[in-house]
């Protein structure tokens, strides 16, 4: 087609596309490029403007490395991470949301009852709950990958006063399929706001908070994996996350406990005398 | 919003921007995450497939460097590139066509008629033409900024072998608006297809090749820059473009002009006596 025009060339992009083509691949690419070209059309993109799109794609290619994942960030501070979650979310099941870029791999395994506080200061807060299937049957031999930030704010990754698995274990249930650990209460936090998705925030108009939140990825055998997270109903940002996290089958309570009554079969059992913090959530997951 | 679902996320994402936003930012925004978030639903979009987008975006921003831009490719191939040229190109000026990456500034002053071939092999091309308004005026002191390929299918930056201004030259029009040059013929060659966007040209069937063409900005006091590219009407990849480049008034004929008789006036006047090519194609500015 020598006489391209911008009423054809979308067109003419199919075309080009090749006859062994594989169908899930041309629907996607052609759902793209239509998009992508509805766009330009419908803002009359100019020349400076693509420009800056380009410079700002450049810019947040150089800023991305093993531990900084820009191109993340930006699907999730435009919502794309959390669609892509929820569009495959099962209703039945306990809502996924975004796995963040925090989660790292071989955390060191968490008894049932274990600790994750460590030689970090805080309020003790005690997590448990269920991992069930969708008719409440507890799932036995689930994993239960948690990671969280310390009081600071920062996740061990990002932290050098941290060892590398601080806040994160993976525990694994037994028949009744419960998870429990103690720990300390995670913070809100922001996310890293210094490069070129902190530029679009600041342009426009938006913080870069994201509410507290305890990271999970369940898996087991026969059900399909859960990555998700819970929040706590008194966090201030809990209804303006800007990843788009929350749903609402995922907000908890935070139970205050009175001091002395700090419950056997942890490992901070007998060593916790003043109040505590509770959190009962379970998890259910959905078979394959 | 903390009951954010598939359904008004796309709004959320509205609600985020604050009051402040630049209108034409506020607006490019909102069609930008419309089509964004609309693509995700119309395909349904999965983790893996999101994944592949992230990890080609990362790769992407590795292989880019200061010669190489692989955003700048991406859009070509993409088409937006050319549509955002053909948004903004007036309908009584020459077309604008893409700048490519191969555009780099400082060329040397060429004279009317000087040569840009130099040292190379290849069969002595003229080409000129009539610089002029949408009225056919000439236009004085219109600067021509010219770039090609060498024979060898590279451009001045990609290849050892040539200078850092060879094929490129500045020349500047006067009171008959003309420009004339002489060169070899540029030839076809292939888009970087060694990396990412190489990878999507392949996985969808598709050739990395442009038709042969040479390079103009032309600037005037007074008048709309023009970026193009003309393109001879033989040229096997005319009607597939890879970067959707050609437009019809942008297509030119090579006459062929026998032995004998190369004119005066010309650097290179007195020393062809071969048959040599010629080429006319006259530039229509608008007026900003």
């Amino acid at each position: 087609m020598r006489n391209i025009n911008k009423d054809n060339i979308t067109d003419v992009f199919m075309e080009y596309m090749g006859d062994e083509v594989p169908p899930r691949l041309h629907e996607v690419m052609e759902s793209l490029v239509k998009h992508l070209h509805a766009f330009a059309k419908e803002v009359n993109l100019t020349h400076e403007e693509w420009q800056v799109g380009i410079e700002f794609l450049e810019r947040s290619g150089e800023i991305s490395d093993a531990e900084r994942h820009e191109f993340v960030l930006l699907s999730d501070v435009l919502g794309l991470s959390s669609l892509v979650d929820m569009l495959h979310s099962h209703p039945e099941g306990t809502s996924s949301s975004v796995l963040g870029p925090f989660h790292i791999s071989g955390a060191p395994p968490l008894e049932i009852g274990g600790d994750l506080k460590g030689r970090f200061e805080g309020e003790v807060l005690i997590a448990e709950g269920i991992v069930k299937d969708t008719e409440g049957n507890p799932i036995e031999g689930a994993t239960v990958d948690i990671w969280q930030t310390a009081p600071n704010g920062l996740y061990s990754s990002q932290d050098p006063d941290q060892d590398t698995y601080s806040f994160h274990g993976l525990q694994t249930t037994g028949a009744d399929g419960r998870y429990a650990f103690t720990s300390v209460k995670p913070v809100e936090y922001t996310v890293p706001s210094d490069g070129p998705v902190g530029d679009i925030l600041n342009a426009t108009g938006r913080h870069p908070w994201r509410p507290s939140h305890l990271h999970f990825i369940i898996k087991a055998e026969g059900f399909r994996d859960l990555v998700t997270e819970v929040f706590p109903d008194d966090d201030p940002y809990l209804d303006e996350d800007t990843v788009f996290g929350v749903r609402d089958d995922l907000v908890m309570s935070y139970k205050q406990m009175p001091a002395g009554s700090f419950p056997d079969g942890f490992a901070l059992s007998g060593t916790v005398d003043e109040p505590y913090l509770r959190v009962d959530f379970d998890l259910t997951l959905v078979r394959e």
